[in-house]
Protein backbone atom coordinates (compact mmCIF):
# COMPACT_ATOMS: atom_id res chain seq x y z
CA UNK A 1 0.00 0.00 0.00
CA UNK A 2 1.34 3.64 -0.94
CA UNK A 3 1.21 5.84 1.27
CA UNK A 4 0.30 9.71 0.49
CA UNK A 5 0.85 13.00 2.06
CA UNK A 6 -1.85 15.38 1.52
CA UNK A 7 -0.92 19.35 2.72
CA UNK A 8 -3.80 21.69 3.37
CA UNK A 9 -4.00 25.25 3.48
CA UNK A 10 -7.21 25.28 5.56
CA UNK A 11 -10.42 24.53 4.88
CA UNK A 12 -12.61 26.40 2.20
CA UNK A 13 -12.00 28.08 -1.45
CA UNK A 14 -11.49 31.69 -0.87
CA UNK A 15 -8.54 31.12 2.31
CA UNK A 16 -8.07 28.04 2.62
CA UNK A 17 -7.99 24.33 0.82
CA UNK A 18 -10.74 23.82 -2.39
CA UNK A 19 -13.04 21.69 -0.38
CA UNK A 20 -14.12 19.77 -3.35
CA UNK A 21 -10.33 19.53 -4.66
CA UNK A 22 -9.21 17.92 -1.34
CA UNK A 23 -11.88 15.64 -0.76
CA UNK A 24 -12.19 13.87 -4.20
CA UNK A 25 -7.85 13.61 -4.36
CA UNK A 26 -8.77 11.45 -0.87
CA UNK A 27 -11.40 9.69 -2.68
CA UNK A 28 -9.26 9.09 -5.51
CA UNK A 29 -6.25 7.60 -3.29
CA UNK A 30 -8.17 5.84 -1.41
CA UNK A 31 -9.58 3.82 -4.40
CA UNK A 32 -6.25 3.06 -6.12
CA UNK A 33 -5.58 1.60 -2.59
CA UNK A 34 -3.41 3.98 -1.08
CA UNK A 35 -3.33 5.50 2.62
CA UNK A 36 -3.48 9.11 3.14
CA UNK A 37 -2.08 11.30 5.87
CA UNK A 38 -2.78 15.24 5.92
CA UNK A 39 -0.64 17.77 7.59
CA UNK A 40 -1.02 21.36 7.51
CA UNK A 41 0.98 24.45 8.98
CA UNK A 42 0.06 24.72 12.94
CA UNK A 43 -0.35 28.51 12.25
CA UNK A 44 -2.84 31.31 11.80
CA UNK A 45 -4.24 31.52 8.45
CA UNK A 46 -3.25 35.39 6.50
CA UNK A 47 -7.04 36.12 6.54
CA UNK A 48 -10.83 34.33 6.91
CA UNK A 49 -13.02 35.03 3.76
CA UNK A 50 -16.61 35.00 4.16
CA UNK A 51 -17.67 32.52 2.37
CA UNK A 52 -21.51 33.80 1.16
CA UNK A 53 -20.03 37.55 0.79
CA UNK A 54 -16.54 37.27 -0.45
CA UNK A 55 -15.44 39.95 2.18
CA UNK A 56 -12.26 39.24 4.36
CA UNK A 57 -13.56 39.52 8.25
CA UNK A 58 -11.79 40.34 11.48
CA UNK A 59 -11.59 36.49 12.26
CA UNK A 60 -8.40 34.56 13.41
CA UNK A 61 -8.33 31.20 12.02
CA UNK A 62 -5.31 28.61 12.44
CA UNK A 63 -4.79 26.36 9.42
CA UNK A 64 -4.65 23.17 10.67
CA UNK A 65 -7.29 23.39 13.31
CA UNK A 66 -9.14 24.40 9.90
CA UNK A 67 -7.69 21.68 7.75
CA UNK A 68 -8.85 19.25 10.23
CA UNK A 69 -12.52 19.92 9.26
CA UNK A 70 -11.76 18.11 6.12
CA UNK A 71 -9.36 15.55 7.95
CA UNK A 72 -11.81 14.89 10.46
CA UNK A 73 -9.34 15.57 13.62
CA UNK A 74 -6.40 12.97 12.00
CA UNK A 75 -4.37 15.85 10.31
CA UNK A 76 -0.72 16.21 11.42
CA UNK A 77 1.24 19.65 11.87
CA UNK A 78 3.36 20.48 8.47
CA UNK A 79 6.27 20.28 11.14
CA UNK A 80 6.18 16.69 11.64
CA UNK A 81 6.13 15.74 8.14
CA UNK A 82 8.84 13.32 7.62
CA UNK A 83 8.82 12.71 3.42
CA UNK A 84 10.73 9.31 4.05
CA UNK A 85 7.82 7.85 5.15
CA UNK A 86 5.51 8.72 2.15
CA UNK A 87 5.61 7.16 -1.43
CA UNK A 88 3.81 10.85 -2.86
CA UNK A 89 3.29 13.76 -1.82
CA UNK A 90 0.02 15.97 -3.01
CA UNK A 91 -1.25 19.76 -2.77
CA UNK A 92 -4.50 20.34 -3.26
CA UNK A 93 -5.75 23.98 -4.70
CA UNK A 94 -8.20 26.57 -3.08
CA UNK A 95 -7.08 30.65 -2.50
CA UNK A 96 -5.31 28.69 0.46
CA UNK A 97 -2.52 27.75 -1.18
CA UNK A 98 -1.34 31.20 -1.76
CA UNK A 99 -2.39 32.86 0.81
CA UNK A 100 -1.09 30.53 3.63
CA UNK A 101 1.57 28.63 1.76
CA UNK A 102 3.54 31.30 0.56
CA UNK A 103 2.15 34.66 -0.50
CA UNK A 104 1.53 34.70 -4.53
CA UNK A 105 -2.28 36.26 -3.82
CA UNK A 106 -0.63 39.01 -2.20
CA UNK A 107 2.88 39.67 -3.85
CA UNK A 108 2.66 38.09 -7.63
CA UNK A 109 5.41 36.47 -9.16
CA UNK A 110 8.13 37.96 -6.75
CA UNK A 111 6.60 35.83 -4.08
CA UNK A 112 7.92 33.40 -1.09
CA UNK A 113 7.20 29.65 -0.31
CA UNK A 114 6.64 29.11 3.51
CA UNK A 115 9.91 27.49 4.70
CA UNK A 116 8.39 23.90 6.05
CA UNK A 117 6.81 23.71 2.44
CA UNK A 118 9.94 24.54 0.47
CA UNK A 119 11.76 21.83 2.52
CA UNK A 120 8.96 19.38 2.34
CA UNK A 121 9.30 19.68 -1.77
CA UNK A 122 12.77 19.60 -1.30
CA UNK A 123 13.31 16.67 0.63
CA UNK A 124 10.72 14.85 -1.04
CA UNK A 125 11.98 15.39 -4.29
CA UNK A 126 15.96 14.30 -3.11
CA UNK A 127 14.06 10.86 -2.43
CA UNK A 128 12.95 10.60 -5.94
CA UNK A 129 9.42 10.61 -5.10
CA UNK A 130 6.66 12.31 -7.19
CA UNK A 131 4.32 15.42 -6.35
CA UNK A 132 0.87 16.52 -7.38
CA UNK A 133 -0.48 19.63 -7.62
CA UNK A 134 -4.59 20.89 -8.84
CA UNK A 135 -5.92 24.40 -9.40
CA UNK A 136 -3.63 27.18 -8.54
CA UNK A 137 -0.76 25.13 -6.21
CA UNK A 138 1.14 24.10 -9.12
CA UNK A 139 2.33 28.10 -8.51
CA UNK A 140 4.38 26.72 -5.57
CA UNK A 141 6.04 23.94 -8.02
CA UNK A 142 7.04 26.47 -10.15
CA UNK A 143 8.80 28.36 -7.68
CA UNK A 144 10.37 25.69 -5.88
CA UNK A 145 11.64 23.53 -8.90
CA UNK A 146 13.27 26.01 -11.23
CA UNK A 147 12.66 25.23 -14.52
CA UNK A 148 9.76 23.18 -13.96
CA UNK A 149 6.50 21.89 -16.41
CA UNK A 150 3.17 22.72 -15.17
CA UNK A 151 -0.04 23.68 -15.82
CA UNK A 152 -2.30 26.23 -14.50
CA UNK A 153 -5.11 25.25 -17.04
CA UNK A 154 -5.51 28.11 -19.70
CA UNK A 155 -3.18 31.04 -20.14
CA UNK A 156 -3.47 33.33 -17.43
CA UNK A 157 -1.84 36.26 -15.12
CA UNK A 158 -0.90 33.52 -13.10
CA UNK A 159 0.51 31.23 -16.05
CA UNK A 160 2.33 34.49 -16.80
CA UNK A 161 3.35 34.69 -13.70
CA UNK A 162 4.74 30.88 -13.46
CA UNK A 163 6.37 31.75 -16.97
CA UNK A 164 8.19 34.87 -15.29
CA UNK A 165 9.72 32.87 -13.00
CA UNK A 166 11.07 30.05 -15.26
CA UNK A 167 8.28 27.54 -15.86
CA UNK A 168 7.46 25.45 -18.69
CA UNK A 169 3.86 26.49 -18.93
CA UNK A 170 1.47 23.70 -20.77
CA UNK A 171 -2.11 24.83 -21.52
CA UNK A 172 -4.66 21.98 -20.15
CA UNK A 173 -8.51 21.26 -20.40
CA UNK A 174 -10.28 20.70 -16.99
CA UNK A 175 -9.35 17.42 -16.21
CA UNK A 176 -6.11 16.82 -18.38
CA UNK A 177 -2.97 16.18 -15.93
CA UNK A 178 0.62 17.31 -17.34
CA UNK A 179 3.86 15.80 -16.13
CA UNK A 180 7.20 16.68 -15.54
CA UNK A 181 9.52 13.76 -15.57
CA UNK A 182 12.40 15.34 -14.79
CA UNK A 183 11.12 16.42 -11.14
CA UNK A 184 8.73 14.05 -10.81
CA UNK A 185 5.36 16.40 -11.00
CA UNK A 186 2.01 16.04 -12.08
CA UNK A 187 -0.51 18.87 -12.26
CA UNK A 188 -3.92 19.27 -13.27
CA UNK A 189 -6.23 22.57 -13.42
CA UNK A 190 -9.11 21.22 -11.68
CA UNK A 191 -11.08 24.25 -10.81
CA UNK A 192 -8.40 27.16 -12.27
CA UNK A 193 -10.70 26.19 -15.37
CA UNK A 194 -13.93 28.55 -16.02
CA UNK A 195 -16.17 25.27 -17.54
CA UNK A 196 -14.80 22.34 -14.59
CA UNK A 197 -17.71 21.20 -12.46
CA UNK A 198 -17.51 18.76 -9.89
CA UNK A 199 -17.01 15.71 -11.76
CA UNK A 200 -14.81 17.18 -13.78
CA UNK A 201 -12.59 17.81 -10.76
CA UNK A 202 -12.96 14.35 -9.90
CA UNK A 203 -11.89 13.11 -12.92
CA UNK A 204 -8.53 15.28 -12.75
CA UNK A 205 -8.08 13.92 -9.18
CA UNK A 206 -8.31 10.40 -10.79
CA UNK A 207 -6.13 10.78 -13.54
CA UNK A 208 -3.49 12.96 -11.52
CA UNK A 209 -3.49 9.79 -8.70
CA UNK A 210 -2.90 7.40 -11.72
CA UNK A 211 0.08 9.34 -13.16
CA UNK A 212 1.27 10.11 -9.83
CA UNK A 213 1.30 5.71 -9.14
CA UNK A 214 3.27 5.84 -12.26
CA UNK A 215 5.82 7.97 -11.02
CA UNK A 216 5.97 6.47 -7.46
CA UNK B 1 -32.11 17.29 -16.08
CA UNK B 2 -33.74 16.68 -12.14
CA UNK B 3 -33.18 19.46 -9.59
CA UNK B 4 -32.01 18.24 -5.88
CA UNK B 5 -32.04 20.47 -3.11
CA UNK B 6 -29.66 19.76 -0.77
CA UNK B 7 -29.56 20.94 2.77
CA UNK B 8 -26.33 21.78 5.09
CA UNK B 9 -25.43 22.18 9.08
CA UNK B 10 -22.70 23.97 8.17
CA UNK B 11 -19.24 22.71 7.66
CA UNK B 12 -17.31 20.53 9.57
CA UNK B 13 -18.03 17.16 11.45
CA UNK B 14 -18.44 18.29 14.76
CA UNK B 15 -20.32 21.13 14.55
CA UNK B 16 -21.38 21.11 10.71
CA UNK B 17 -22.20 18.74 7.47
CA UNK B 18 -19.72 15.90 7.19
CA UNK B 19 -17.48 17.48 4.51
CA UNK B 20 -17.20 14.00 2.60
CA UNK B 21 -20.24 13.10 2.76
CA UNK B 22 -21.20 16.30 1.33
CA UNK B 23 -19.00 16.22 -1.44
CA UNK B 24 -19.37 12.59 -2.53
CA UNK B 25 -23.36 13.24 -2.46
CA UNK B 26 -22.51 16.48 -4.95
CA UNK B 27 -20.70 14.01 -6.90
CA UNK B 28 -23.14 11.10 -7.38
CA UNK B 29 -25.90 13.99 -7.93
CA UNK B 30 -23.64 15.28 -10.66
CA UNK B 31 -22.44 12.10 -12.34
CA UNK B 32 -26.62 10.62 -12.34
CA UNK B 33 -27.17 13.84 -14.25
CA UNK B 34 -28.59 16.31 -11.26
CA UNK B 35 -28.09 19.52 -11.10
CA UNK B 36 -27.89 20.56 -6.80
CA UNK B 37 -28.45 23.92 -4.84
CA UNK B 38 -27.40 23.74 -1.49
CA UNK B 39 -29.43 25.42 1.09
CA UNK B 40 -28.77 26.04 4.50
CA UNK B 41 -30.03 28.09 7.87
CA UNK B 42 -29.44 31.96 7.91
CA UNK B 43 -28.43 31.23 11.39
CA UNK B 44 -25.78 31.27 14.05
CA UNK B 45 -24.15 27.80 14.85
CA UNK B 46 -25.53 26.77 18.46
CA UNK B 47 -21.63 26.15 19.09
CA UNK B 48 -18.08 25.98 16.96
CA UNK B 49 -15.87 22.80 17.52
CA UNK B 50 -12.30 23.14 17.34
CA UNK B 51 -11.46 20.25 15.10
CA UNK B 52 -8.38 19.41 15.88
CA UNK B 53 -8.98 19.11 20.22
CA UNK B 54 -12.26 18.58 19.99
CA UNK B 55 -13.13 21.12 22.10
CA UNK B 56 -15.82 23.75 22.13
CA UNK B 57 -14.63 26.83 21.71
CA UNK B 58 -15.91 30.53 22.19
CA UNK B 59 -16.46 31.58 18.69
CA UNK B 60 -19.66 32.18 16.37
CA UNK B 61 -20.19 31.43 12.90
CA UNK B 62 -23.34 31.50 10.97
CA UNK B 63 -24.51 28.05 9.43
CA UNK B 64 -25.06 29.71 5.85
CA UNK B 65 -21.87 31.28 5.38
CA UNK B 66 -19.87 27.93 6.89
CA UNK B 67 -22.25 25.83 4.11
CA UNK B 68 -20.65 28.14 1.58
CA UNK B 69 -17.29 26.65 2.51
CA UNK B 70 -18.49 23.68 0.64
CA UNK B 71 -20.82 25.45 -1.42
CA UNK B 72 -18.04 27.83 -3.04
CA UNK B 73 -20.33 30.46 -2.30
CA UNK B 74 -22.94 29.46 -4.04
CA UNK B 75 -25.65 28.04 -1.04
CA UNK B 76 -28.54 29.97 -0.53
CA UNK B 77 -30.69 30.84 2.59
CA UNK B 78 -33.33 28.02 3.54
CA UNK B 79 -35.52 30.44 4.02
CA UNK B 80 -35.95 30.93 0.41
CA UNK B 81 -36.16 27.21 0.03
CA UNK B 82 -39.17 26.31 -2.25
CA UNK B 83 -39.97 22.37 -2.67
CA UNK B 84 -42.17 22.68 -6.03
CA UNK B 85 -39.06 23.54 -7.76
CA UNK B 86 -37.08 20.54 -6.99
CA UNK B 87 -37.24 16.99 -7.40
CA UNK B 88 -35.72 15.16 -4.21
CA UNK B 89 -34.07 16.95 -1.19
CA UNK B 90 -30.66 15.27 0.36
CA UNK B 91 -30.00 15.69 4.42
CA UNK B 92 -25.81 14.98 4.54
CA UNK B 93 -24.64 13.88 8.55
CA UNK B 94 -22.01 15.47 10.51
CA UNK B 95 -22.71 16.47 14.14
CA UNK B 96 -24.37 19.93 12.70
CA UNK B 97 -27.24 18.02 11.75
CA UNK B 98 -28.27 17.22 15.27
CA UNK B 99 -27.18 20.58 16.82
CA UNK B 100 -27.80 23.12 14.52
CA UNK B 101 -31.07 21.44 12.01
CA UNK B 102 -32.66 19.81 15.78
CA UNK B 103 -31.52 19.99 18.84
CA UNK B 104 -31.60 15.99 19.28
CA UNK B 105 -27.55 16.00 20.14
CA UNK B 106 -28.85 18.07 23.64
CA UNK B 107 -32.03 16.50 24.40
CA UNK B 108 -32.20 13.36 22.88
CA UNK B 109 -35.66 11.24 22.11
CA UNK B 110 -37.40 14.74 22.89
CA UNK B 111 -35.90 16.65 20.76
CA UNK B 112 -37.25 19.25 17.81
CA UNK B 113 -36.56 19.79 14.18
CA UNK B 114 -36.00 23.38 13.85
CA UNK B 115 -39.34 24.67 12.09
CA UNK B 116 -38.07 25.80 8.65
CA UNK B 117 -36.98 22.11 7.72
CA UNK B 118 -39.78 20.32 9.04
CA UNK B 119 -41.57 22.54 6.89
CA UNK B 120 -39.20 22.06 4.01
CA UNK B 121 -39.67 18.20 4.89
CA UNK B 122 -43.50 18.25 5.15
CA UNK B 123 -43.97 20.01 1.80
CA UNK B 124 -41.68 17.87 -0.41
CA UNK B 125 -43.30 14.80 1.46
CA UNK B 126 -46.94 16.07 0.31
CA UNK B 127 -45.18 16.94 -3.49
CA UNK B 128 -44.61 13.33 -3.44
CA UNK B 129 -41.25 13.73 -3.67
CA UNK B 130 -38.34 11.89 -2.25
CA UNK B 131 -35.67 12.80 0.94
CA UNK B 132 -32.72 11.22 1.34
CA UNK B 133 -30.59 11.43 4.61
CA UNK B 134 -26.92 9.83 5.81
CA UNK B 135 -25.11 9.28 9.04
CA UNK B 136 -27.11 10.47 12.03
CA UNK B 137 -29.30 12.89 9.53
CA UNK B 138 -32.42 10.05 9.24
CA UNK B 139 -32.80 11.07 12.81
CA UNK B 140 -34.49 14.45 11.42
CA UNK B 141 -37.32 12.07 9.04
CA UNK B 142 -37.74 10.34 12.34
CA UNK B 143 -39.36 12.46 14.14
CA UNK B 144 -40.90 14.48 10.74
CA UNK B 145 -42.39 11.52 9.82
CA UNK B 146 -43.91 9.31 12.57
CA UNK B 147 -43.42 5.49 12.26
CA UNK B 148 -40.78 6.33 9.16
CA UNK B 149 -38.74 3.12 7.97
CA UNK B 150 -34.64 4.16 8.07
CA UNK B 151 -31.33 3.33 9.25
CA UNK B 152 -28.76 4.61 11.23
CA UNK B 153 -26.12 1.87 10.90
CA UNK B 154 -25.93 -0.67 13.39
CA UNK B 155 -27.62 -0.85 16.64
CA UNK B 156 -27.25 2.30 19.32
CA UNK B 157 -28.41 5.05 21.25
CA UNK B 158 -29.66 6.82 18.14
CA UNK B 159 -31.12 3.94 16.64
CA UNK B 160 -32.92 3.61 20.33
CA UNK B 161 -34.19 6.87 20.58
CA UNK B 162 -35.19 6.16 16.62
CA UNK B 163 -37.30 3.29 17.97
CA UNK B 164 -38.82 5.50 20.93
CA UNK B 165 -40.31 7.93 18.89
CA UNK B 166 -41.53 5.68 16.50
CA UNK B 167 -39.83 5.17 13.84
CA UNK B 168 -38.52 1.44 12.46
CA UNK B 169 -34.93 1.13 12.52
CA UNK B 170 -33.55 -1.34 10.14
CA UNK B 171 -29.66 -2.01 10.60
CA UNK B 172 -27.64 -1.49 7.44
CA UNK B 173 -24.12 -1.78 6.90
CA UNK B 174 -21.73 1.27 5.75
CA UNK B 175 -22.78 1.31 2.06
CA UNK B 176 -26.04 -0.11 2.04
CA UNK B 177 -29.54 2.24 1.66
CA UNK B 178 -33.39 1.33 3.86
CA UNK B 179 -36.17 2.50 1.77
CA UNK B 180 -39.29 3.52 2.85
CA UNK B 181 -41.65 3.27 0.61
CA UNK B 182 -44.71 5.01 1.37
CA UNK B 183 -42.85 8.53 2.88
CA UNK B 184 -40.83 7.97 -0.49
CA UNK B 185 -37.38 8.76 2.00
CA UNK B 186 -33.77 6.61 1.72
CA UNK B 187 -31.28 6.52 4.38
CA UNK B 188 -27.54 5.50 4.71
CA UNK B 189 -25.40 5.06 7.78
CA UNK B 190 -22.37 6.50 5.82
CA UNK B 191 -19.55 7.75 8.85
CA UNK B 192 -22.14 5.83 11.30
CA UNK B 193 -20.70 2.73 10.73
CA UNK B 194 -17.05 2.47 12.73
CA UNK B 195 -16.00 0.36 9.33
CA UNK B 196 -16.64 3.27 6.68
CA UNK B 197 -13.71 5.13 5.06
CA UNK B 198 -13.96 7.58 2.28
CA UNK B 199 -14.59 5.21 -0.42
CA UNK B 200 -17.52 3.59 1.54
CA UNK B 201 -19.02 6.73 2.01
CA UNK B 202 -18.33 7.69 -1.69
CA UNK B 203 -20.33 4.34 -2.31
CA UNK B 204 -23.30 4.94 -0.09
CA UNK B 205 -23.90 8.36 -1.98
CA UNK B 206 -23.95 6.70 -5.18
CA UNK B 207 -26.52 4.02 -3.77
CA UNK B 208 -28.89 6.63 -2.24
CA UNK B 209 -28.45 8.75 -5.44
CA UNK B 210 -29.61 5.66 -7.54
CA UNK B 211 -32.45 4.66 -4.75
CA UNK B 212 -33.07 8.20 -4.97
CA UNK B 213 -33.89 8.55 -8.48
CA UNK B 214 -35.75 5.53 -8.93
CA UNK B 215 -38.53 7.60 -6.56
CA UNK B 216 -38.56 10.55 -7.97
Amino acid sequence: MKRIAVILSGCGVFDGSEIHETVLLLLAAKRAGCDCTVFAPDAEQTETVNHSTGARVAETRNILVEANRIARGAARSLAEFAPAEYDALILPGGFGAVKNLCDFYYKGADFAVIPALEKALLETHRLNKPVGATCIAPILLAKVFKGCRITLGAQSESSDAAVKIGAEHVVASRDETVTDETYRLVSTPAYMCADADISTVAAGAENLMREILKLA
